[in-house]
């Protein structure tokens, strides 16, 4: 984060009018500390006055020292995602339950962020992932995703059949309900879900997970994150598949497409309280207090 | 299986012109015994002359003794619910490689059939289960299923979120990818990729399994086969989901929608060479022979 | 149950000072009722005056007509092992967090055993599993287990190899750190841990689940509860093995033993509250409100 | 690996008769080519004639260029535990089936080693554990661990309670069988029959496995190889655990134990056939080209 913050970018949950109140509160808290506040587009359509028409992300994204996003963990996947060109260091407050990525919440708001503004944080740099469809050897689609690329069974489907390379090289040949390349930031979400284990966010890797493989020996595989991680759909059938970035975008797949996975040059820094422990956020989520 | 049989229908594996030879030899062989042979329409149409038109299931059902199926486990699945109400006892060939259900090999397959029809054969009652849909009040849709019942998301779903209930008693709230309710018969199919346990084909007992759950505690549920299980399409969000029999019919859901799955009243009773044994197909097919 | 309670036995969790209030209190509300007290000898000797010496479980089995265990699951397990022949019904007092069995909670006892007693509740027979430790072809140990028979590995051994056979016929040979056989009961305690299913209390199964095998593809296996389960040390390697029952008991292993469990002809009846829900117990013991 | 190979330590398989004739044919292969051979203490006292005494390993260690093994992968955890001080490379030749680290199988053994020492060959780092048992404030044991360090219980426990600090950082308290914490390299050991992910072996990471833990939320965990991991033993209760390094060698915990993992200083580089591939190995090795 920039020693000097003068503009900072306000995002709010997606379609949803509780927010109203937080964005005017924090808003009005941040221009009593004299600094320029941007609203995103979405945001400032769904709040109405006192808010302008808000302005795009790719316009916000260049003019921005900070993003600070109210809502949960799923809006602050969506900004950053069409945040991470600019480099933008990102805030993430929870409207209801702890997230993994928005640790602070909604009601210590004001209190949280005149801190962190104070200096008293710290920032933590998590890698993006960079995915590419490529189809009859054109590039048909790109995407960034922060926390996952997963490649799954269309709606009819039994199973999908694919074939993974890492670094060029042949992993196997896989049926199942798909696959999920992860990044840290992901492991604790689709892929935890699927059987993927937990990577620590510090830690330059990825994890590709089968979703319910055929072959019951596959099991989630860890690689360096300057891997290129490459899924083939093999077109022994006339298969219906489909790619999604995190859960929120997604692209229809045809046999032979090729899903190439990669790190994005740009990382998402994210801002939290000083006090913050990961592993605290880890037991509470996942509740590691209680056994049965 | 009857004492006498005098009927036998024959059944090919869908759309796959590879069985027309051992159709034929299969044939020629009953007929020589003299046996009447019935051919399902599908596959009379595939292979054509010497077969007439063929008959309609529903038409079969009512006039055969004995079913042979020549395909794979999913053509077996197939013609085993299209045949229940029948009480049809079926042998299954496998054309390729060893299947659960299908454990003659086409080259031994008259061979193999000659020691059933002559007395040498054991047989085995599998149960099959029923699924029912509920939409405001009313039923849209019945099905039988002989492996699983399966609720999946949609294609552009990140994920459903469900309630399940066994014999009327609420067991819990659930989101993730969807769940699996199998016979004994289909804990080695679908339900084995999603973490579930495997059920010896003759307990009469169903397993309820979650597909990459997000609570992580949520397990693999074995229930006795009398059971009542419900799941229930939670109305939070617009969701779009469906439901799938054997994974060969499905059927779009709605929010809202209950869906109920029992033991049907039919069993499917198949008949197996008198040598098989159940165990020593797992070994093949799971490769519990090796280790890493 | 009997219809006309008149000997109850009271059993205390073992070397525990803090259920000395407890007994007491529960004592003289049975005695209020004009119900006989039996007190277990190593509970009345733990908590000395004004009980005197206690009974032998041996001795208190013959005449009691409930068992009433202040403790925990551990402790309701080991006194309904020595019970199960006299077929005596047990109601179970958890001392702190809520118990798979034992789900009346201390503060709530007498309330909860006078409305028992005055005829309000239900009733539930669990089946209770039966083992015998072969050597040379003679039985060196038989046990009683409620939960779980587990062979495990010996504290230096890195894994144990042995073959399973279910009801004389040869499952698998695996190589792992053992190997659990569990009731539904035991099916919420050792053997979830590794990797099992829940069984539905009133199933009548029994669940095998192997400790870390070394086949990735070996999965848990349900059997119906008339099966024989036979687990045979095999000798490639002098191996050190043991077995424990429930936890609680165990006896040491040799090459070439076999362990036979099969299901006792005693079931164990559980008397509990008439709300009880046995879903309840299982969303607060697991945790499935939550998810991450 | 030096470009000048002049001494080569040969080391067999421990107690292994069947080894004798690979290592005289391997000497006097060696010897051919005019290397220097050092035999290790063990094998030459098997062997007897032709071969002298042999040497100790710590003697050996600082002589040899280039250590070769006959045995499996567990003889060369073993040796490469031994030698790590050293910074000899390793070449491993299984005597029976393929092995994650001997990938040179003792019939093509003499033709593969000519091809390497006339420099066709990979070499690939990997890297080593490092442990240390402190009690009461000392450190009672050291011990390298190329696989992995696993706490367990000990023969009659039922469970063993710790806690799992990463950086000094509290992560989680745990009941169940153990933990182990596994190299890249122990990833597709014991590791992977706990449930554990594969590690890449470039990786420069950790792997931290809990065995059946109580609280089903607990996964497996990936953290970045600078970390130091540390395992208390709490002392709730008077416990039996150990610790095994490699599973080849022991020591018995006490309460308040503390051990600590980290990556040692040394590596151990391992020379491969030039045309091996590691996922070709997962492959062979795991059974992935085979689905149910």
């Amino acid at each position: 984060m920039k020693k000097i913050i003068k503009t900072v970018g306000v995002f709010g949950k997606y379609r949803d009018d509780s927010i109203s109140g937080h964005i005017v509160r924090l808003t009005k808290f941040l221009q009593e500390r004299k600094l320029s506040v941007q609203i995103d587009e979405a945001t400032a359509d769904r709040i109405g006055q006192p808010f302008g028409p808000g302005q795009s992300r790719a316009a916000i994204c260049r003019e921005i020292d900070l993003a600070i996003i109210v809502g949960g963990d799923g809006t602050l996947l969506n900004v950053a995602r069409d945040l991470a060109a600019c480099n933008v260091p990102i805030i993430g407050v929870n409207l209801g339950r702890l997230g993994f990525l928005t640790d602070i919440q909604a009601e210590h708001m004001t209190e949280e962020i005149r801190k962190i503004l104070d200096g008293d944080y710290q920032t933590e740099k998590r890698l993006l992932l960079q995915a590419e469809v490529m189809r009859k050897g054109k590039i048909v689609r790109t995407a960034n995703a922060f926390n996952d690329v997963a490649v799954g069974k269309g709606e009819l489907a039994r199973m999908i059949e694919f074939e993974t390379f890492i670094g060029g090289e042949f992993v196997n040949a896989t049926r199942g309900d798909g696959i999920i390349v992860a990044s840290p930031t992901g492991s604790t979400a689709y892929a935890l879900s699927a059987g993927g284990p937990i990577l620590h966010p510090s830690l330059p890797a990825i994890v590709i997970v089968p979703i319910c493989p055929h072959t019951l020996s596959n099991r989630p595989i860890v690689v360096g994150a300057e891997s290129i991680i490459e899924i083939v759909i093999t077109g022994a059938v006339n298969q219906r598949a489909h790619v999604t970035f995190d859960g929120q975008a997604t692209y229809s797949l045809e046999d032979h497409d090729r899903i190439y996975v990669r790190r994005s040059e740009h990382d998402v820094e994210l801002i939290h309280p000083s006090r913050r422990s990961h592993f605290e956020v880890l037991r509470i989520k996942l509740g590691w207090g209680e056994s049965y």
